[in-house]
């Protein structure tokens, strides 16, 4: 039941926070920079801590997998808004704005990408998340390589 | 229906969130302290556009203002896990530490406050929607005079 509704919010949280996107603002250029890596961060942070668990670094424990996934699919929708017109900098390459029908494209194969890992961990089917993490971390990745600056 | 969701989806996700908080850990003190930073940017961002409604700066659109408040409730249950034993620094001042269970009452309080926006925000009641902006803003104030590092 528990788990039910966890999905449940997941899909809620995504429709809702994906229909956020088009009206965000942002005073100030910094502040949607600052923004952008906050959100990043704490997707980030999440998502290592399942990546840990994938490498067999840290114990399975399905509970806890599943509120990581939960937050790093939540948060998935988030980043994008802070990448408007007029925001270029931080770490950013200028092909975000230059090229951004693709970057908008890698942005939500990664939302899709979370949105599977976050069943695989409801699930609690340890060989599904593993193949998750694997997908979502090339999702992250083939956007780096692209749209982010290295080093 | 989709109202009644996004309620069910922040006291879903505040169960899952607050239960992380005790397990949360990070490799470094700075992984901590650059994630809290992170995550009140994010929540903060998101509660600064409830406040310009309130403030009466930007219209009253009932399904932005939801959409903010469920993102606010939501992040409000994660920076505290950041707050950890040996990550002092950033802008929080050594009393999170010396006084931890002030610093847990006052983290609770803003979380409760975050709730209630949210349950006004999805209600559309303007002037209850002001109320718990003034709270809110209350609690984030109360913390910030005791525990965070001033200018």
């Amino acid at each position: 039941m528990k788990l039910k509704l966890i999905a449940i919010s997941s899909i809620v949280t995504a429709t809702v926070l994906t229909a956020t996107i088009v009206n965000a603002q942002f005073a100030k250029p910094e502040a949607a920079i600052k923004y952008r890596k906050a959100a990043l961060t704490v997707m980030g942070t999440h998502f290592a801590r399942i990546g840990a668990v994938a490498k067999g670094e840290v114990p399975y424990n399905k509970e806890e997998v599943a509120k990581n996934a939960a937050i790093v699919s939540s948060m998935s929708h988030l980043p994008w808004q802070g990448f408007g017109p007029g925001t270029e900098g931080g770490d950013a390459l200028p092909s975000v704005w230059s090229d951004s029908a693709k970057f908008t494209n890698l942005s939500e194969k990664l939302t899709a990408a979370t949105a599977a890992l976050n069943t695989a961990a409801q699930s609690g089917d340890l060989d599904a998340i593993k193949k998750a993490v694997g997908a979502t971390g090339q999702a992250c990745k083939a956007c780096h390589d692209d749209f982010k600056k290295k080093g």
